[in-house]
């Protein structure tokens, strides 16, 4: 941005929201030019904290009339690039909108600003012994404005759904300052197009979301897991799909490869057997769980699993959840000038087996380290693919790899992603996933965006 | 429609579907007249029962070059004229396109075509141990189209969700005979703007839904259920509003009010107390539910409940949802020459007991015979008035009466309509409930169908 352009952008935005809530310090660009994705960070021109819907329907008039690009940031744990501000202009930092409105007990519902982080909401709201319980596995850092845009899921999308599945209600400013309103408190609702459902998951590219009426459901009585340990991939995989045809409704069912169990064991000190995983979680009621859970027990059994530990307590929950944390931390200490290229695709479920032979014998054949793991109860997968820092060649290898399992999972009836969003990663698989409906999304993008201001070089090639 | 557009049109129809499913015949006119609601029947010009999505594409692309209202029909079992053609034109008959295209058991999906009937599709799933378990209380008449169309609901949203949220993706075919494919078979997936939502729900105003595939889920090994009177509307409210904060989770938590039970007691020589009634439905395991089933009578009996009867055997079940099945046939026998306008919305659970109170209160103002009941779970309520037929006055009264109570659920944070949809009757509520939105609603709908031939005269007014 020129710089006299800049000048006058920064005085009419300090009138807007207080010199103290806009920065262009070099730390602050910085914090706001990248991710936690393996995408390269770009440094917006202006940071701004607005405080109220009205001071973000001001700043939207003033970047719409000036062009100026706008990208939304929340907890900055994206994994796809999605808040980075790769053409400039501004971010949109919306941690200070972070309060709890109004909790709602007898609606099972709040209302909340969207820079709230996950956890932060779900402490507050222990307190009625309710819970929102679509949150992803970064939660401790992403606000509910970020996982409503990128209609994040989890661990516990299995029984619970994600998150656009809990939203009842948006409050939205338009690229053109407009605020709207969106969706009504009532559970069930029929009334005209389903417009809520457009904004969520669009990463910000459509609207900035300024407040939201989520639905929340009882913390349940207890949690019970186990950790399983199968001899292959293909008794693995069989598993999970039985105990998902079941009527059990398990919370969780995860999966690990040989190889993510390795770095969790070197990274937490740990003795998982080193085979392919699963774990599954039940929620409820403490006899009907531990019914539950003989039957669980007794499946895996007979697929060849054998039983690394059962978690019934809340600490032995929180261990299990530390012993699946990604361990990434481990990466470079054992593997210094590694990058990983962390993908991830969902699929139906009778393709994750095919899936998962499908990537060990990619990694094979392009000599490229894979580590496979996920929510193998939604045939959600996420990858990670091993490559050598400052090496073009190691690079492309696993670029290739990644758009060949992608490629594979589009093919096989799935999607380009199953959660992290298209942000910048995804974009050139757009057209591939939606040969004959891509049309309609740039159309819409143009009609609420016509300027094209609100996170460019996002979700759509050539937007 | 002038003669001799007619007959230009019926030469092209036959050739694209042949004349076997071609009819301008009065009795067919007739059938497609009118769905199940109050509103007044019209005729279409024209049935056309189409057997291919090639077919359908043709079709449209005749209506759209010639500017001829198409509106799709389903099972006819709507209930706010939303397949009326109150332009005439086509009457799109879907009901020849009724094949199950594939189980896909191990997936927990089937793939449809639109018009087979709801019933039908699970009687052929139970040989997987599976079922489609978001089904209205017409599902014995209603195609899935039409219920894909309408995002119908029905009295197991409370556990299993509404139609929307089974449907994994949606082939389409757009005014202007586009052929579109939108989502995919991963139960997760964030790939772009969601436009599969776009058309749930959209009434055939936006396309034609010619294929579908859905997400299925075991068949619960049980269903227990129990119906329980209360002394007043309030400990019922009270009691269902306690039980959907517990972590049990219902299938069903139905509403009856007294006027409804002696409807039902007359029609079905039944003995039911005549008063405020809940039926609570359990699905599960055997010994689960049956434990849960305790802990559900004691909560109703801490609130001055009384079980009328436990329904336990599959046998029970079905003479449950029998007492439950509105007693529209008893009407005109007690009540001859009584009308009915039947209403409904969807509320916020903590605003139901007010609801039913307003209700009964502006019945006793107005003179006007109500019976209210309905999906409590959800907040989604349905109310009968009764009119005297052929009196102007007696009808302008029910019709204020429905004005004031869709106007009292709005304020109150719900909705205009749960689950019948918007249609025809609806439209008017649109701008007080969305009055920021609209505007982009009609937007959409100007973008998908500029010559506004898709099911015109429905949803948005003015359109």
């Amino acid at each position: 941005m020129a710089n006299n352009t800049l000048q006058v952008l920064l005085k009419r935005i300090k009138q807007i929201v207080g010199p103290e809530n806009v920065s262009i310090n070099k730390e602050d660009l910085e914090t706001h030019a990248k991710d936690r994705s393996f995408h390269s960070p770009v440094f917006p021109d202006i940071v701004i904290w607005p405080k109220s819907t009205l001071q973000v329907s001001e700043i939207m008039k003033v970047a719409n009339s000036t062009g100026i690009p706008v990208t939304a940031w929340g907890g900055g744990s994206s994994l796809e690039g999605n808040p980075i501000p790769v053409k400039g202009g501004v971010s949109l930092d919306m941690t200070k909108m972070n309060k709890v409105l109004k909790v709602l007990p007898d609606d099972l519902q709040v209302r909340v600003q969207p820079g709230i982080i996950g956890d932060a909401l779900n402490k507050q709201l222990a307190d009625y012994s309710l819970f929102f319980p679509a949150f992803p596995g970064s939660s401790f850092l992403a606000t509910i404005g970020g996982m409503i845009a990128n209609n994040a899921g989890g661990m516990y999308a299995v029984k619970y759904g994600v998150v656009g599945d809990w939203v009842l209600s948006l409050e939205i400013v338009l690229a053109n300052g407009d605020i709207i309103r969106t969706g009504n408190r009532s559970f069930k609702s029929v009334s005209g197009y389903d417009l809520k459902r457009l904004f969520i998951g669009s990463e910000g590219t459509l609207g900035i979301i300024t407040e939201a009426v989520l639905k929340l459901t009882a913390i349940p009585q207890k949690k019970f897991a186990v950790m399983v340990a199968f001899p292959s991939i293909t008794d693995a995989a069989q598993t999970a799909l039985l105990l998902l045809r079941s009527d059990i409704k398990p919370a969780a069912v995860e999966f690990m490869d040989t190889e993510y169990i390795r770095l969790v064991n070197l990274a937490r000190n740990a003795k998982i057997p080193e085979k392919p995983n699963i774990i599954i979680e039940l929620h409820g009621d403490e006899q009907i769980i531990l019914r539950q859970l003989k039957v669980v027990i007794k499946t895996c059994e007979e697929k060849n699993g054998k039983v690394y530990k059962k978690f019934i307590s809340e600490e032995e929950n929180r261990q299990l959840w530390n012993l699946r944390r990604p361990p990434r931390d481990v990466l470079p200490k054992i593997l210094p000038n590694t990058g990983v290229l962390s993908a991830e695709i969902g699929l139906p479920l009778s393709k994750v087996e095919d899936f998962l032979i499908k990537a060990s014998e990619l990694g094979k054949k392009f000599e490229v380290q894979t580590i496979m793991f996920g929510h193998i109860g939604d045939g959600n997968f996420h990858g990670w693919a091993l490559y050598e820092q400052n090496n073009e060649k190691s690079w492309k290898k696993v670029t290739k790899l990644n758009e060949l399992l992608v490629t594979f999972a589009i093919q096989a009836g799935g999607t380009t992603t199953g959660e992290h969003g298209v942000g910048i990663g995804k974009r050139k698989f757009m057209p591939i996933e939606h040969p004959t409906s891509i049309d309609i999304m740039k159309n819409i993008k143009e009609m609420l965006d016509p300027k094209g201001i609100l996170n460019p070089g996002k979700l759509l090639p050539g937007k």
